[in-house]
């Protein structure tokens, strides 16, 4: 222990090291440029810049230019070599005017504030109006494009969710539904005592650049609050939370002791900084418990297992379950999205698709009604670990009883052999369930069931999370998502290297590989 | 080009040193058994031993034990710690008096000595037996295990090949077919100039040891034919060779000079040497090659550019087409197996599914059974690159036009926007493809479409495809398969760490990642 207060001001020192050096282009080759929407609205995306073809058929003819590709990006003003970057001021609150605007309509006609209350009223918000331009990344000329009114509509039908809380301004629109982009979520956390504003800043910015689309804080510790808010206040991602982790700590850890008091005041702490979905695992009933008995792993989820303690404790159904709609009158104010936990989620092969699990997703159907019922939003969060033959069963049940409400899976992973390649496992499944209709797909690293996930760790589960939501994004054929790998696949034709990297995932990677056996530059243009 | 033989010597020092720390356990608490059968058969396996539950739920009444896990296991004498190896020498030829007792049965009653002849006679081999054996590791009191007999039917009926040829009496038989273990091919090849035995050897034992079921020699230069004598005769899995490198070189690298006697002295010498399936281009005829005129990456198979090359140069339909039947009688002789090759297979998402692939397919079906006549055994070669909802079709086409002849596919490739990850966005496509009933998947490396692998990108593409085949292995419910993954449930469940790393595909770099974070032994038992 006497090392932790020098490896404390190191960390920090590369934190802050690692955001000063921000400034500048990090993706080869690329530019930051925005799309223009009505008023004020302006969508930051990233255009992957192309070089010229250089085999020409016919000597003297030029050939058309190769068109650059534009991409969506999360990366914010993180990836912006123009912007200037204050972690401690924080960013930009982009979203204040839209949200202002509608606390005075909701007060002056006496109506909800959401982004449901507002699509069901039948009207365009300016976050509606964003992603629609987000999800087109200007290919509005392609068939089916995605369009304010489409956007409305699937959010109005419950079909898809905007996870923005009012008192998180700094937050760029975005939208988790089946119809529209595979998102992906990556979890960050800090469990220990001491930490800096620059090291969860980092943490953040980190698994952005590599395209995480919603980030979860599951930081626990008695700094919670102090690192909520440095995440809060810089993150241009919704961020999501389990305020089951927070309570558990008010009471000292004794999960006996948790009640709906104490459970009430971190909601309304954590809604007052900006939290744009709760995870909330009010499907985990009293009676489901015992159908846990006979599993091979038990219950796996942690808030999960904390609720079953309460209930064998108390012989009481939970708490979370008797005071739902409480629940749903908070969430409703701020405009928090519910993302209904699944707690009893399989933790192997052995046990998928359970009486279990499936008891506990038909209680998450009911709960998502009565969320509709306060204009509140609602996603399902589903397993685990999943075989591939019953991937399948799991989408088709969770839209049978869920009303349609979008799924949120982790993974699932698709064999339990290979831990340290568990990025991999669930990989599979993760793209699978994608192409089934799964809205977003919360990442795995390759420390699953092993560790904490490291930097690196970190981002080789985004690369291989953003490779099975593109994957399934290609197999639903969402407008325009192919424009990237056809520009890949006629760069790699005609032997355009640099092309190639540029357009890839992880252009460091690729050059870098590449380089390995055929460094010469010569090697780069045939 | 001065360093180069300091580098060959290097190079062959730590290819030395590698193979003579073979002696010993590779895999941690594992050990070697064999199941035994008629005669002098003797099939080994890995046994992974687990410790006892320390959690005892009654105070001194003992649990069960926890039974050991029994793995096939394609390592034979170099994952054996008894055996000594002797590179020079070769390995002990398992299958010679099998082969030495069908050639006089051959010749007294003058009928085929190909596992499918004897298969179509109704009788069993040694080498149906050995599978049957490998097959089952040890769980023939499941649910429909796998019979010799069942071995037997399977070949007589097409829908699996054991490829061994006669000359390659070290190969330890296994079998490809959509009613077995899904098998993974890996690819090794030197096309450096100068390269020593120990090298060779090395990248087929460090291929084995991560689980290749088969090896594929592409091999170029001209120590082609040394360098194969050295991996067949030290090769306990099938090789199989594109001929097609070989021939070209003969001719200088001019595709146009190609000829059937330059081929057909590559195919009698590799025949000789004991290779145990030949890809075969046959089915690249000289009408489909306008089909590929409008594609995004026209022909990306070398050996369907070496052909589409020769039959746009000769106006010619070609040279294997219309030698077909005389390949076939080759094979026939040897019981070497033909992988159809497909030379048309797409080489990115945008060429997917189109009418030159199929076309080939259909011809592929046809010459499947033109082999059949001279009961030789054959696969199919599948793409490639598709994305995720147009691979059922690739299965269904397959089976359709190929008379359920076994299906052995490159990937695919799901997106091809991820460079340095391609063993991800093809594992994807593998364990899909898989699970609808492809026999044999082609392992992709990080560094495909960027670089030569080495040893530590071999290493990752097995694992990625071992991924892949188990989980398609269990999606198709082989029997036993999730014997593996119950165990390391279990073991997790129980806080067993030791088990888990021992259990896992990669025990070394589980107990790495697990001792990152947490590196105290008491870390490992609760």
């Amino acid at each position: 222990m006497s090392t932790a207060p020098s490896n404390n001001r190191l960390n920090r020192q590369q934190a802050e090291s690692f955001l000063s050096s921000l400034s500048g282009h990090y993706y080869p080759n690329s530019s930051r440029e925005f799309l223009s929407g009505t008023n004020d609205i302006q969508v930051p995306f990233r255009r992957i810049h192309l070089s010229e073809t250089l085999h020409q058929p016919t000597p003297g003819v030029k050939l058309p230019p190769n068109e650059p590709v534009d991409v969506y990006d999360t990366s914010s003003v993180y990836g912006d070599p123009d912007a200037t970057i204050d972690v401690k001021a924080g960013l930009k609150k982009v979203r204040e005017n839209w949200i202002q605007q509608r606390h005075r309509e909701s007060q002056q006609n006496n109506h909800g504030i959401t982004q449901l209350a507002y699509a069901r009223r039948g009207i365009v918000t300016p976050e509606m109006e964003f992603i629609a331009l987000r999800e087109n990344m200007g290919r509005e000329h392609l068939e089916n494009p995605i369009t304010p009114e489409f956007v409305r509509d699937e959010v109005a039908s419950g079909r898809a969710i905007i996870p923005v809380n009012t008192h998180h301004p700094e937050s760029e629109p975005m939208i988790i539904g089946r119809n529209f982009l595979v998102k992906v979520n990556a979890n960050i956390g800090n469990s220990s005592v001491s930490s800096s504003i620059e090291e969860e800043v980092e943490k953040l910015v980190w698994a952005t650049r590599w395209g995480a689309d919603t980030v979860m804080d599951l930081s626990t510790g008695r700094n919670i609050h102090q690192t909520r808010e440095w995440i809060l206040r810089n993150s241009p991602v919704p961020i999501g939370t389990v305020p089951i982790y927070q309570a558990l700590e008010r009471v000292n850890g004794i999960a006996e002791d948790l009640n709906w008091p104490v459970f009430k005041d971190v909601l309304l702490e954590q809604a007052e900084q900006g939290v744009d979905y709760f995870t909330i695992h009010a499907g985990v009933l009293h009676d489901f418990i015992k159908l846990t008995a006979k599993r091979v792993t038990g219950i796996v989820s942690r808030g999960g297992s904390i609720m079953a303690k309460w209930c064998m404790a108390h012989q009481q159904e939970s708490f979370l379950y008797q005071h739902f709609r409480d629940i749903c009158k908070i969430c409703a104010k701020y405009d928090i999205s519910l993302s209904l936990g699944d707690g009893l989620r399989p933790g192997s092969i052995a046990d998928a698709n359970d009486e279990a699990q499936f008891a506990e997703l038909r209680v998450l159907g009911e709960l998502t009604q009565i969320a509709w019922e306060y204009d509140v939003q609602v996603m399902i969060e589903g397993p685990g670990h999943v075989p591939m033959h019953k991937i399948q069963e799991n989408m088709d049940e969770q839209l049978k009883h869920c009303h349609g409400a979008p799924f949120y899976t982790l993974g699932p992973l698709t064999t339990d052999i290979a831990p340290g390649y568990d990025h991999i496992t669930s990989g599979i499944g993760a793209a699978m369930i994608g192409a089934f209709g799964c809205a977003m797909l919360c990442y795995v690293t390759p420390k699953e069931h092993l560790g904490l996930p490291n930097k690196e760790d970190v981002k080789q589960g985004m690369i291989a999370y953003k490779i099975a939501a593109h994957a399934a994004d290609l197999a639903k054929g969402h407008p325009g998502a192919q424009a990237r790998d056809d520009a890949m696949s006629k760069a790699r034709f005609e032997f355009r290297w640099e092309d190639q990297f540029n357009l890839a995932l992880d252009p460091v990677t690729a050059r870098s590989y590449h380089d390995e056996t055929l460094p010469q530059d010569s090697n780069k243009t045939a």
